[in-house]
């Protein structure tokens, strides 16, 4: 087998990502590698964890990358902070609230979840309510769920756990930089996100932070690895289930004993410092107004193609929308030409909604004008193929009436 | 935090790895992303498999990558192969011995080891004695080990494995593509890598791969996600204990049901691709060929500067070298010179020989005439700084020989 040097097709991707990254991060992302404890690549990396405080309004020290997708981060943090038989509440309302019972079960939690319909989200009463009953040491759940599109509102609910003495941990991934966020102002324990929506980078590296409460728990399972272990090297608690998203061992490589854990993924490490470094040049306010703009001229457009969001609209998320594909409308087909005919990627989606709706993103470097304008014009084309009748001109007009 | 654009220093990185990595690999991974599903993205991970499999010397139709760094490879291999209570036997020549131990330990595997000293390696008669007196269910080990730059013999073990009915796993991160390796002529059942050594790539993408006799052990313990399960998904088996590491899921995601699972780290993936494409335009035989030259130049550099070739050389790695630190000189003194007035790294030591030997690679884009010549020269003048007395000329002199 012969292969040729990768070449992929131009694509504007508009789902609910990854979304086309900014070329900007890939360019830092081709930078050349440094030695692990070269004393630039240790400056780089307490820069780089400087910077995610900042996207994260934190102080928190314990702020560092997980070496993976968003999901490792997830992992990481519920197996760092949940031991066998603890007792966990996660609100379910949509396929992330699944995804993140589904790991606490395997770290061997006792995993509580409550529901609500997609489409919508909790009330701050509903999730006490359930803190009261199960009495869990941690709440999980994500911020934003793209396979809904809603953005499940948080600030209330540190409070809430503070009271309850339960440690807060929320999933940031499809949410952050692109809708408000304040870790420390909102009290959450532990967050987890990944660079491939809002923040324009590829899938790969997972920003976490940890407040002291949730450091606290994972300094008494603290267990130096045997080939490194140095004399005082103490080992309390239960070992963590694992080695490679034991946080309190990636906080030793990150922190100024610089025990050696993994290797570095250097090169993601480049991608994700660019995505903080440009969202943070950009400011956080203004990447959040952006994303508000943005989406606001997608909603206002699909509506003008004559088609209907899904979802508690007061709820949505900045950067995705879901609309509900129309009766006798083949949603895959008008997907597939999107693609072939003008290189637009949408989305399809999961469970409840499959077959139901498309998801259009508007995140990260994709949040731009021209790429909602061009999607708007391109999905007119497609429905008409397929059948449908939008009026000509009509979704590009109500978005421009946004930008107006 | 006002963060300037990435710009590293100039390094030629001549440690055991991470090495500074094929310009060709930077720039693939700059490459546009395109969407999870998109017909070109499934068409390049079944192109990648197909790499990988040539790579590894397989027709494993298991031959993924683990989105992580190398211990993520291993620790999915070992989650996935082992319950929690099996019996695993872990022959250990160094420190990445010591961490399968403790990956299988976190498993819940009930782990025995076996160690021989720091740079020598096992008989094929010692090991067997230890599968018959453990009887475990895998044997665990790494092909080559950095910490004592030694290469385990591994065309014996897969027989003598076969025999017991033990499955054989091998973590090839250090050796592979500059040492010699059959899987299916060796009858191996699993093996794990990474790019940053002989690959000549960045670390953060773990190229696995199963036999079918491995794949029968994972097929057990099935379970398809919350979130995306449909009529028809039985969950067989006890469950596995990391999501992120579950390799039925994860074959679920690069298999023909592309079930969505993490989303795939694009840009590491175009850069495992172009590492294993660069290496088979080269050709296996080749590559090994070439590490074998540019290990001898610089083992005989090295000697030509009155240094000691640390452990058992017939057993040595063609792609790294230990060298004990002459009396009297200061260890981290010349490595911090070479870094500081040459950009050159050279690697320090883990564990018994910390302190007592530095490591010296020749590896993937690094294994090349003016990088070992350059690293001697160097190493020649922090000698004579640092107070040892090298003959003038000597290192380069003994390099030159070899390539003569």
């Amino acid at each position: 087998m012969t292969a040729e040097p990768i070449h992929p097709p131009h694509r504007l991707l508009m789902g609910p990502g990854p979304i086309t990254a900014d070329p900007r991060v890939l360019r830092a992302m081709s930078a050349a590698l440094v030695g692990q404890f070269d004393p630039w690549m240790t400056d780089t990396m307490n820069e780089t964890q400087e910077l995610y405080r900042q996207v994260f309004r934190t102080r928190n020290d314990a702020t560092v990358l997980v070496d993976g997708t968003s999901r490792a981060g997830i992992e990481a943090v519920l197996v760092s902070l949940l031991s066998p038989g603890d007792r966990v509440l996660v609100p379910v309302f949509g396929r992330f609230g699944h995804l993140l019972a589904e790991i606490a079960q395997r770290c061997g939690a006792e995993v509580h979840t409550i529901e609500t319909p997609w489409g919508t989200v909790f009330t701050p009463e509903q999730i006490e309510q359930a803190i009261v009953a199960v009495r869990p040491t941690l709440l999980a759940l994500v911020q934003g769920d793209t396979s809904t599109t809603m953005n499940q509102p948080l600030a209330d609910l540190g409070g809430i756990c503070a009271e309850h003495g339960v440690l807060f941990y929320a999933d940031l991934t499809a949410s952050v930089g692109g809708n408000p966020f304040a870790m420390d102002d909102w009290r959450l324990d532990a967050v987890s996100a990944g660079l491939q929506k809002c923040l324009g980078g590829p899938s790969g590296s997972a920003p976490v932070s940890l407040s002291p409460a949730a450091l606290a728990v994972i300094d008494g399972r603290r267990h130096v690895e045997a080939g490194i272990r140095e004399a005082g090297d103490v080992a309390t608690g239960e070992r963590i289930r694992s080695n490679y998203f034991d946080l309190g061992m990636i906080l030793d490589y990150w922190g100024p004993r610089r025990l050696n854990h993994h290797t570095e993924a250097t090169t993601m490490l480049y991608g994700a410092r660019e995505c903080a470094r440009l969202l943070l040049q950009e400011g956080l306010d203004a990447a959040v107004d952006r994303h508000a703009l943005h989406g606001a001229a997608m909603l206002a457009g699909v509506r003008g193609l004559g088609l209907t969001p899904f979802g508690d609209l007061a709820h949505k998320m900045h950067n995705v929308v879901a609309v509900e594909i129309p009766e006798g409308v083949n949603g895959d087909a008008v997907r597939a030409g999107l693609l072939t005919d003008y290189g637009i990627e949408i989305g399809t989606s999961f469970g409840p909604l499959h077959g139901r709706v498309w998801r259009i993103g508007t995140m990260g470097y994709n949040a731009r004008h021209d790429a909602v304008l061009l999607t708007l014009a391109a999905l007119e084309q497609a429905l008409r193929e397929a059948g449908a009748s939008p009026t000509p001109g009509a979704g590009v007009a109500a978005a421009k009436e946004v930008y107006a």
